[in-house]
């Protein structure tokens, strides 16, 4: 496998040149001043370094040991342990935390970088990570000032980490099913009990403690979705100098046995009387939960072109090394017995592939984490709602078409390699292992489609539609007299149409038929996303064109020609995806249950 | 995972009604003697109760367990040992075998749906007799009277196993570059030396012996592919009364860890000097393995759709199972919690499609195979080179087309059961991984797009193309006044008249532009591939509907259904396809090799 190499240069491009981050996080009272340019690039070259030299060696080996359950708990691989010994000494879990309880408060652009190098270099160990930010961002957002006060700075600092209990054996997609109950003990906190499944990082011995956040029902709660509430459970106590004390009835009955990320610890956890916390209010976990499930579903988006651009910097060095056959064109290196297959269209194909979606899709996520940051960190009103609006219309197209780009990346990536693709010392074919997960957990894909098609464009009749159309149009229309983009700019205009139209014909088609939404939601996310991601190249197209002659490095011609393969090769599927929407639900839900 | 049923209905659909095989072998020559519709119909019977009793349930231990290697040999999972014995007793490695040399001279049709069977139960078990057979069709084409004699009958009982020993360490696509050699002994044997990676089967315990097929170079070979020899070489000496002795210096030095799989040894082979006979002509090798390849392409390409005929029927059970949530349109088990989650129109959306798909393929599948049937069996010259010109055509599509949309197959079975896709006792993580190899071995998939675009249609300026655009056509023509198929029969004219013109677009760059065959060619195995489900699917349909009326098991109807679905849904995507390929190839080699 290819030392992994932190792509710097465009991320670079994607924060400064196309989204202009400095000078939208000078604007924003929340992060004016937090951030400034040259920490934000000392962030992205430290996170670069230790990505690459600390945490991914481990990713190999942590696959094949995997993680080895014990009654006393879990164990993860070799290696780990003093990595992330190493990593909270940097800091990196407190990198988005509230800088009032010790977190480093800096913005979601910056973060989706670090966090794109961090699950490149290994899913599993980020996720260790990730779940202690994503229990944090609700914490901050919803407990109480003195929970706040008392677990937060332990959290940021990464020696507890956190992880969320969501999961039941019965109750998945489902959530309103779930029987883990919560009773009040009298003094101010509650038992829990209850078993939940597919808890990652629910156990682990890499911190000194475990902070989980609990969904329960309290007695007499409202059936379904209206009766859950959230709760802090920490595993172990403790007391009012904050030191640990004993397991607080928090056990980890089994680790799954799981198709990737094996060295992330996925558990059944037991909450035998637990004592926990209320975090909101009662019977409003879910929404609780809510306020973080956009940050959490970016980062599951950013995990899959992560390891996409792993499987990517991996292919190309054996594409540029491996030598078989021919170019069609005459022999490249007529010295030797064969040409490196990077020759060959089809190589090139794959290659050109997995860099127009993951090149995309990192400029797609730091977009999207403009939004974040707007909607947070700004103190005007307006923008704050319109930002808001578009992360929750943008954030199911981020978790799902990038983590459904990314599987088909990694499976290029394998692709390029040939049989050595399928044997597992190269590494690749981990990647796609541990992408596979990307496309299930935080809401399947299936489900981030419905949460498009229904909740974000037909429930409200398109308006919030209409921001992102409207954006488009405007970028198009500024664009029209730009002669030498126009092979990009055309066809966006007419994808964006495509893309109305079919959003018209459900909204119309939903009025008349309740399964309308369900059957056109996983074809509508894929043509929204291929619309957005014709719509951040032809951005960066129209930051990259005007430099390309004074540039002797070569990055801008490259970011051209990779934008052009993008739109004469992949945004093609448009056309095909709006007619097979527009079949309707008919022929899909046609077959009888019994005829299956 | 459910308990794996063979699709017997469906397979006598294919055959009997759609294909009409019984009709072909009475009038062809080389089967008109030893099939009839009682024999095929006991075949199909006596294989559905032996894959599903015997050997399904060996595979997800089997998975777990895996081969391992030791300096003696390879042992395979527990189970293996005994499953084969009985499995061989009952003659199945000699189905399709020369009945000259104690074969059961089994048509390929009929050969088929045995295969899928095989395969649906376990991959890895089934590839120890797929190796076999594969051997025993280049031994029976081209090995001199006196090894055939000796070798075939004990191959057909299975009581000596084969393996095909072509890619080496620096040389996997390209064969030209091999450095196994071959000398004389002077007693009309050679010695072999060199060594042979990726060898599936090469070692074992469960045979009396392996016999290989080595690929070699004799000395003064000419460079390149022109001058491979094929060689038979067993790995312990038989003596004239074929009694079993020492080991022939052929030895294996280690077993490959793969992605799945792991029930089939993948090995590393070393000959040191062994003996071995010459199969065919001397520098003729490569030819006498193509004998073969058509019927292992076939094979590898039944692999897939095996293996998401698997994953079809457990996700079926679960979808049916499992509840969660409610229907759109309504509760359909008010009395209960939730409604099984079949009801929704995302689940429904991916059960069709492995529907489409499975059934699509297991149609083609058997097509193909009535060519390689005719063009075995017919004695008829002219039906037999047309037969042997549309096996040219079809078989790269079979193996690419089939494989690929298996892999989608089993991702969306895997997908229906959420987080339990993920884990591996539920098996569906498996059937993804144990598919993924039917897209890399026996050539990987662009290799076979190479070889349908370049070989198979460029070079000869469309002709064979004619062949199979004649029967469509005529088909259509035929059914032009069918009312109740309109909805079918002119997409499926439309879909050809693009494959057509594309065609004619890449044939006429092609002349122009030396990237044109490999541009285009992955995009357009994939049309054609389209293409020709949709004529399969026409032509089922065309069988079908005048049977829907009177038919009280609803197989007819659903049969109509699920070619509804396939139009349309999955049919527009040959729209964007042909889009695509008329792009051409500047876009994806415009990227200089040192800007990746």
């Amino acid at each position: 496998m290819a030392e992994y190499q932190a792509p710097l240069r465009d991320m670079r491009f994607v924060l400064n040149e196309v989204f202009e981050a400095n000078k939208l996080w000078a604007s924003l009272a929340g992060t004016q001043d937090t951030i400034d340019p040259e920490t934000a690039e000392a962030i992205l070259e430290e996170a670069g370094k230790i990505t690459a030299s600390l945490i991914a060696p481990l990713s190999r080996e942590g696959d094949e040991e995997g993680c080895t359950w014990h009654e006393a708990g879990v164990k993860t691989p070799t290696g780990y342990k003093d990595a992330y010994k190493t990593f909270i000494e940097g800091g990196w879990c407190g990198l988005s935390g509230n800088a009032d309880y010790e977190g480093m408060g800096m913005p979601k652009m910056l973060g989706a970088q670090y966090e794109e190098m961090l699950y490149s270099a290994d899913i599993s160990f980020g996720l260790y990570a990730c779940l202690t930010s994503g229990a944090c961002l609700a914490i901050d957002a919803h407990a109480s000032e003195e929970l706040k006060t008392k677990y937060l700075p332990k959290m940021y600092s990464g020696e507890w980490a956190g992880a969320m209990d969501l999961t039941e054996p019965h109750s998945g997609t489902d959530l309103g099913m779930i029987r883990t109950k919560a009773v009040e003990n009298g003094d101010g906190s509650y038992a829990i009990t209850g078993t939940k499944i597919f808890i990652t990082g629910g156990e682990q011995d890499l911190s000194e403690n475990i902070i989980h956040l609990v969904l329960a029902k309290l007695p007499g709660a409202p059936a379904g979705s209206r009766g859950i509430s959230l709760f802090l459970v920490p595993r172990n106590s403790v007391d009012e100098n904050n030191v640990v004390g004993e397991n607080n009835n928090v056990t980890c009955g089994s680790i799954e046995h799981k198709m990737g990320i094996k060295a992330s610890a996925t558990c059944v956890m037991n909450f035998d009387g637990a004592q926990g916390w209320l975090v909101g209010e009662e019977n409003k976990g879910l929404a609780a939960m809510f306020t973080m499930m956009n940050y959490e579903r970016l980062s599951v988006g950013i995990q899959g072109f992560a390891a996409a651009e792993r499987s990517y910097q991996n292919a190309v060095e054996y594409a540029k090394d491996r030598i078989q056959g021919r170019a069609a064109t005459g022999a490249v290196q007529a010295d030797k017995e064969a040409d490196p297959i990077i020759v060959h269209p089809d190589v090139r194909r794959m290659l050109m592939t997995m860099r127009a979606y993951t090149e995309g899709s990192r400029a797609f996520s730091t977009y999207v984490a403009s939004f974040l940051d707007k909607a947070k960190y700004s103190d005007n009103a307006e923008e704050k709602a319109q930002a808001d609006a578009m992360v929750a219309l943008l954030t199911p197209i981020a978790k799902a078409y990038m983590t459904d780009r990314a599987l088909d990346s990694c499976i290029a990536g394998q692709q390029v390699f040939g049989g050595h693709g399928f044997i597992r010392e190269w590494g690749q074919e981990q990647l796609v292992r541990d992408t596979r997960i990307t496309q299930i957990y935080e809401g399947t894909n299936g489900i981030q489609s419905l949460d498009l098609m229904g909740r974000k464009v037909v429930s409200n009749g398109g308006k919030l539609y209409e921001l992102f159309a409207t954006e488009v149009s405007e970028f198009v229309e500024k664009n029209a007299d730009n002669e030498a983009l126009q092979s990009l700019i055309k066809p966006l205009a007419a994808a964006l149409e495509r893309l109305s139209d079919v959003t018209e014909f459900v909204i119309g088609a939903a009025a008349e038929d309740k399964n309308a939404i369900g059957a056109a939601s996983v074809e509508y996310l894929e043509l929204f996303g291929l619309t957005a991601y014709a719509y951040m190249w032809a951005r960066m197209a129209v930051v990259a064109e005007p430099k390309v002659a004074g540039d002797t490095s070569g990055f801008y011609a490259a970011k051209l020609k990779t934008a052009n393969f993008f739109f004469s090769r992949l945004l093609p599927r448009s056309v095909s995806l709006s007619e097979t929407i527009r079949s309707g639900s008919d022929d899909m839900m046609a077959l009888e249950v019994e005829a299956f």
